[in-house]
């Protein structure tokens, strides 16, 4: 159990907001604490579900899916959103968490499946100890205002730019 | 086993460099690959040295100590330095790693433990399947031009400044 509890923030275009989370979700648990990462707009991959198996107190979960990325999000893409929202609401105020990751968080906000308000009325409502790690490109100045870390991982040079897939074991 | 294994470098003075070389450790992992996690300038912490005994698969070791980072270089921090370099020559050119970890050694290279000639003689000998991560500060631009990934970590706030100590399950 933490002390006290922070927000942290990792936004930015580069890659390493996502796998950051991860390595504090690892330290955590090596920690003997528990852990709960909430992923928004993000199917699941293989990895990170292999990564329950391995680490015991660790609990990921998958609400709703990326293909509307370049495109228009469904309805179902907002009511799964929204399902998510409120189940991260009970995860967070059950206390039972002393890390509750919001995975994509800021990205889901942008695209407008989430309203900063109703997003932010979860977020107030966070446990004194409880640490809590949102990601996603275009984190909004309310939520950077609300953190008490926030990092922008800067794209200096990727390879995906030079025709590189993701690969299991690297990006999934 | 990766198809074909590339350089990755987060620098910056943000947190989150050494937290997603973890993260993506823990991904290598889960896809049953294997991780040899070296430190240089960093003592052993506790998290990091329990994820060993969690993650088969994983090796991490540690080249000596911080206590200089404000002060100048003794001997033995560079003597330190370079026997960690020459391990990590052993174990990258093994071949016995898919991914290999060389954490700070930015920050070695930026306070001349090492030079950069010395370490890129050791980068160069990369198996092309085994994929690379080269954390710290200050990345030497020879290191940023022979890398495929460059994120830079920029920190917009960070609770370090507001009088919050790295925490364990957290930093540490």
């Amino acid at each position: 159990m933490l002390e006290k509890g922070y927000i942290q923030v990792y936004t930015g275009n580069g890659k390493g907001k996502t796998t950051a989370a991860l390595g504090i979700t690892l330290r955590t648990i090596c920690a003997g604490n528990k852990v709960f990462f909430g992923q928004f707009m993000k199917g699941q991959n293989y990895s990170e579900k292999k990564a329950c198996q391995l680490l015991a107190g660790l609990t990921m979960e998958q609400f709703g899916g990326v293909c509307f990325v370049n495109g228009t999000p469904t309805e179902k893409d907002i009511s799964d959103a929204k399902a998510g929202l409120e189940k991260m609401r009970t995860v967070l105020t059950s206390g039972e968490y002393d890390l509750v990751v919001f995975d994509e968080i800021n990205t889901a906000l942008f695209f407008q499946l989430l309203t900063i308000d109703e997003f932010i009325a979860v977020l107030d409502l966070k446990p004194e100890k409880t640490e809590v790690i949102l990601t996603g490109r275009y984190a909004p100045q309310e939520i950077i205002d609300r953190a008490d870390l926030c990092t922008e991982m800067k794209e200096i040079k990727h390879y995906y730019n030079a025709g590189v897939d993701a690969r299991v074991g690297i990006e999934n």
